[in-house]
């Protein structure tokens, strides 16, 4: 029997795998090499491989609502610059990566949406929740007279989230911030931009 | 030794299930057995699983080479409309498949970025060559005087790509044709916008 901490030492580990390579394509015998556990104790704390995976999806949720509330919930900044911020903090942060492993949120959204029905709904979860806090900034922006009314907030939200997404797997393919840098130069001078 | 038509057997069924599932979670075995042909017959034609994961993308690049001149360069067609019936082209084909599976591009841009240096610039070649006919669709109404001339053509033709493979994404994990819906709903009366 392990440790309270082994449980979070495997999946602090396994998630780390997972971002870097890919859910599939990460042995159960490389997490527990580096975790420095045996397979028993994996068995302990996890049912299978996919408990173990969404389990580990949890732990990207909720450094990514903490982030996510830090930024976009700071009431003390006019609402566009709280999303300002919080894809600056991001770009920085793929910068530290060497713009690697991009968000682990879009990754396995590509990689398990079709191939388990439990990782599509969590990630549909993590998703929506991230996205309702974009979408309080939209009307918080609209309610402050920043942005036009009649736009679809949550339209809106999605689509600010998913061309996000686009532009984070784009960098991590041509290895560059640039796509980053556009996406947020052309959505604030467009769907973001004050009414004349 | 195989007949001609054997190496395209092989291409084409793996190009499927890579599409389906993923290049690291499509095993050779699967391949082989679903082309009917065995493991010898394979090495004759393919150096290893990466040469031939890069020769299965030669399939996904052709035939999207193939819709997107077929759409995007119909010059019998204002510019944004050839946009217009790209988008729904392709909304119409993912509709055909259960909304699985997305775009073969995106999925393995996401997956193999950071795995395979030869895959990350295969991917980024035909990234760039469906990206310059988006372009000339940006240039081509700019100069009919259908979106104002002072956008940079380029990046905008990147963010229209990124943003669609970001809503690509999310429908494959919402199992909606919201997010392309809302996507092209958005492009059209924002960035895409007539100036007035």
């Amino acid at each position: 029997m392990g440790k309270p901490c082994t449980k979070e030492k495997i999946l602090l580990k396994g998630a780390r795998f997972i971002h870097e390579k890919g859910y599939n394509n990460t042995g159960l015998q490389e997490i527990l090499g580096a975790a420095g556990v045996p397979k028993g104790s994996f068995y302990f704390y996890f049912k299978n491989k996919e408990d173990f995976g969404l389990q580990a999806m949890d732990t990207y949720a909720a450094f990514i609502r903490h982030i996510s509330e830090k930024f976009l919930c700071d009431v003390t900044l006019p609402p566009l610059s709280r999303l300002e911020r919080f894809f600056d903090y991001y770009l920085l942060h793929f910068e530290n990566m060497d713009l690697r492993y991009g968000c682990p949120i879009g990754n396995l959204m590509q990689e398990m949406s079709d191939l388990s029905e439990p990782f599509r709904k969590k990630i549909c979860s993590i998703y929506d929740d991230i996205c309702s806090l974009i979408q309080q900034c939209i009307v918080d922006a609209q309610q402050t007279g920043c942005i036009p009314e009649n736009i679809d907030a949550v339209a809106a939200a999605q689509y600010i989230f998913d061309s996000w997404e686009g532009a984070v797997m784009h960098m991590k393919m041509a290895k560059s911030t640039r796509p980053l840098i556009n996406y947020k130069k052309i959505l604030f001078s467009t769907l973001l931009k004050h009414p004349d």
